[in-house]
């Protein structure tokens, strides 16, 4: 195979979730494609340009404030807490939540050697104490990583008289009971709500 | 969410095999690695410029001709036909073909409204008459398209004198005859070899 096509078929399977044989229909499909392709050279040789982080929570913002932090609309009395930016577009999409975000950077990890002290935690505890927020909620992911994150915040919260939530564990809509694995059908059980 | 992202995510949806939570994962994977993005960017942009179509085969090429076509090892005396330039690279993995291509660019589609006239038949016929090929090899998808398209190229080639095969048919290496469709294991009945 020429160069240009196994440059870009090995550029391209480097990617999550792309395989040899996707990264080839893809390729096909950009040199079938012209237009599409110029485009898609162009928003992902941008994207680093365009996108920056948030100064205030870290979410991905194109100025120096993200759309969110930048919306008088939003409830600043509450911060939601999440590992990475991504996750803001999906609680975002639920309409559930009118207040502000604060992006740690990740989860305490023993396996991966990250550390609190590599998170955002420190500027977390500093907007708590300067931007009167009343409750924290922590929307971290219900395994290992997430819960010694939430144990090390709510050690660090406490003192500062914040409320301290974390969003509802139990079994996920739309599936049936069996297909919940033991830890989450136990949680929900625990997290039972009167009707 | 950001328009940058937005048009990332809106660029990449339109790939084949790329939903939108691919899109998602490939859109942060290339937010957290700026050297891949920059060397996607690069790959992508330059494509178009870099390959070109053989003069000879219709082959994907980054010269006039393809690395095959300009091979002097290849043996000149057999053509093996295809629909697809991306084909070939298939047919080269599998070791067993040591002679050319020709690309026809696409099959005989009554539904899509393609004709024999829009394919690379005339060239094909040129080969034949100018470069001594005495087999031509047709390895075309068994099913309508692939075959109107071989019982229009035997209706041309037949005349010239040049002996015409076809790919055989059969049931797949390492699948159990189960999962073969009926077709396919009919066509294997009929094309059975003595042993």
């Amino acid at each position: 195979m020429i160069a240009p096509l196994e440059e870009l078929l090995a550029a391209l399977t480097r990617l999550p979730a792309i395989g040899r044989r996707s990264a080839e229909r893809i390729a096909f499909y950009l040199l079938a494609k012209p237009d599409h392709a110029a485009r898609l050279a162009e928003v992902i040789g941008a994207l680093h340009e365009r996108i920056h982080t948030c100064d205030r929570c870290g979410n991905f913002a194109e100025r120096d404030l993200c759309p969110i932090c930048a919306d008088p609309q939003r409830e600043a009395s509450a911060l939601c807490v999440v590992a990475r930016p991504w996750e803001i577009g999906h609680i975002e999409r639920t309409g559930e939540y009118r207040g502000l975000y604060h992006v740690l950077g990740g989860l305490v990890s023993p396996s991966s050697g990250v550390e609190a002290e590599d998170l955002s935690v420190d500027p977390l505890l500093a907007r708590v104490a300067n931007e009167g927020v009343q409750e924290i909620i922590l929307a971290l992911e219900p395994r290992l990583e997430g819960e010694l994150t939430a144990m090390h915040l709510l050690r660090k919260l406490k003192p500062l008289g914040v409320r301290v939530t974390q969003i509802a564990q139990g079994v996920p809509a739309g599936r049936d009971l069996e297909s919940a694995d033991e830890i989450t059908l136990g949680r929900a059980f625990r997290g039972r709500v009167p009707l």
